[in-house]
């Protein structure tokens, strides 16, 4: 096991009808900017139970935050909690109204020049405003965590940052708020919250086997549930489990002193900013690919989780290895992501020009280090 | 899944070599009482790292803090802490010295009389000393939850509180610092480790599914490296192992939004506080009989037990039941653990004597509070 810190200040306050617990976790008086995407929350009752919770405070609204947030809407924001003078910015949606959020509470009071510069050149956050959460949907675990992914159109940009600084005060997570989500975006949580949890797990033995049965228990518990997780009329034990998944998945615990890999997000953050295809869809896609080509080092991982996970155990390593990658795109496919660039009409030039972007960049990825451009081409012609 | 918030603000600090991180961890110049045990730690060289590292600080040290921390020699560091004006306790020790910390931490500015009612009478604690911690015996996870466990010579009571002001700031687990134990003291750490996971796990279903795998992984993981944490020399990567499970059983994750027992704990408890035996051993004793007691209704979860953590599939379900507890105790028994009462002598009267004590409380033991005097005493004669 390697060494490792972990600490996680924020509060998790989650079941039913907690929203109402706003009004004892924000103080009276609090000048609050609600932060939030495309208007869903007002048509589903979760900006209503909100605003009741936060009548002690001074609330103004920013609304309109995309999926990837663009550095650009993002600068708005800034510039409106500066004027309002905010106390405390609360973000009410997914992942990308919260990572948003996290962008605009650590560039409020940056004093380092360009605001990008957090992103691009990994400069100091010292002072971001405080931030609270009403996660509706589960998927990044950006809820529990100081990670943040931006986009930017100018440059056709995605790029992340972390700062201990931006983890939420505290996250607000009520399985029924996501009743109202379309299908295809339970099905997204379904995949990211699944990958996440095989960025910190299928790499190679480490001598850290609760963090293998803990990451294994995300994994089959995403498996057996989806079917219920995608029901309709929506099922509130699936929802609350798939919920409390996603949160585990990217919390941080997981990664407790195991190598990590993230290739898989490094690669299809390309895709998304290039082509526009949801983050969910290109993890489904580079997955399996990156799986195929890293075969050899991944073996023994692959074979674990292909033995506890799937319950594989016969034949030789190589068919073990090949269903199991197989049974995961077939999982993928199951919840309704396409695992083929190929189903997307992507142009062949892809493998070349992400590679490229990446290389340009200096990009080693995997936890080997070992992959950079020629091998990203290599990945994404397998994923053709 | 129950309602549940979820706050845990300790850092840890993981791992060979970390002692060091205490410079980092403590401003220079703080004053420090240095809380410790029966000083095996001035031995086996836990002392010197520690005391190099708060060469910056000012630092006062109490030593004698027993296993099950009697009140008398606490009210002592309370004295001394009050004379020094200690700014923060540091615990060096197992979970015994870090219970005891936590009582005096709380004790200090204790403005509510006698302290003692902080635990019989469960007064308010409101402004307690902050708390570092250098965990050296994996066991209690009181390394990062805000519990902590008393006894007091002259009534013979051994008595509990929890109190979230009471989390260690910093628990710093080097598994190194554990290869100088006894094996007594290693065995009597799995024993407890693995009970605190049954205490939040063997209920009934409780539609948490990633809870349950949760604490299946941790229960696995300590069977499988039972044998390699009692290991001579010491393994570190299964004493990393085996601390990482302490940590992860009771630091209040696998509590979230599941019923919970400690009917095992709340009479083990009362047979420390009579015949003083170790809390492990009160734990082994007692386990099986609560669940031959209740296996009617734990039933649910005993079969997903013996299926998940046994691979006990076959025969019926009385069959597996029966198995299953045989299996549990014959672990214990084999990390060297007995599991009857008989094997330590007792007298019969016992049953009789802990069910009176539990009762003249009022105690409604387990997850359905259905356990009270007469039960108590049904299940420990099912423990002779």
């Amino acid at each position: 096991m390697n060494n490792f810190t972990y600490h996680n200040p924020t509060r998790i306050v989650f079941g039913k009808g907690m929203i109402r617990e706003i009004s004892n976790l924000i103080p009276a008086g609090s000048r609050v900017l609600l932060t939030y995407g495309g208007g869903s929350i007002k048509r589903n009752g979760v900006h209503a139970q909100v605003m009741k919770a936060l009548a002690g405070c001074q609330v103004e609204e920013f609304g309109g935050i995309e999926p990837n947030p663009r550095y650009e809407t993002l600068m708005k924001a800034v510039a409106q909690a500066r004027k309002f003078n905010a106390g405390l910015l609360l973000a009410v949606g997914g992942g990308s109204v919260l990572d948003g959020t996290k962008f605009i509470a650590a560039a409020v009071r940056f004093e380092g020049g360009d605001p990008w510069d957090i992103l691009a050149r990994d400069k100091p956050v010292r002072n971001p405003l405080p931030i609270g959460c009403v996660m509706t949907l589960p998927a990044t675990g950006s809820e529990m965590n100081c990670y943040a992914v931006v986009s930017r159109d100018s440059t056709q940009e995605k790029l992340a940052f972390a700062n201990p600084l931006v983890y939420p005060q505290f996250s607000i997570l009520d399985p029924e708020t996501t009743y109202s989500l379309p299908r295809k975006q339970v099905a997204n949580g379904i995949v990211d919250a699944f990958v996440h949890v095989m960025e910190q797990y299928m790499t190679y033995p480490s001598a850290a086997p609760l963090q293998d049965r803990q990451s294994e228990a995300v994994l089959r518990t995403l498996i057996e549930e989806a079917p219920r997780i995608l029901a309709d009329p929506p099922d509130y034990d699936a929802r609350a489990a798939f919920m409390w998944c996603a949160t585990n998945g990217l919390n941080g615990w997981l990664a407790c002193g195991v190598p990590q890999d993230w290739a898989t997000h490094m690669i299809g953050h390309e895709i998304t900013a290039l082509h526009g295809l949801d983050h969910a869809q290109t993890l489904a896609i580079v997955l399996p690919a990156v799986w195929k080509h890293e075969k050899e080092r991944k073996k023994a991982k692959l074979l674990q989780y292909a033995s506890r996970v799937w319950s594989l155990d016969s034949g030789d390593e190589d068919s073990r290895i090949a269903q199991v990658i197989e049974k995961t795109a077939a999982f993928f496919r199951s919840v309704g992501l396409p695992t083929s660039l190929h189903d997307y009409q992507l142009p062949p030039e892809i493998a070349k020009t992400v590679a490229g972007r990446l290389s340009r960049r200096g990009a080693k990825l995997g936890e080997h280090e070992a992959i950079s451009g020629k091998e990203v081409e290599e990945i994404l012609r397998l994923a053709y």
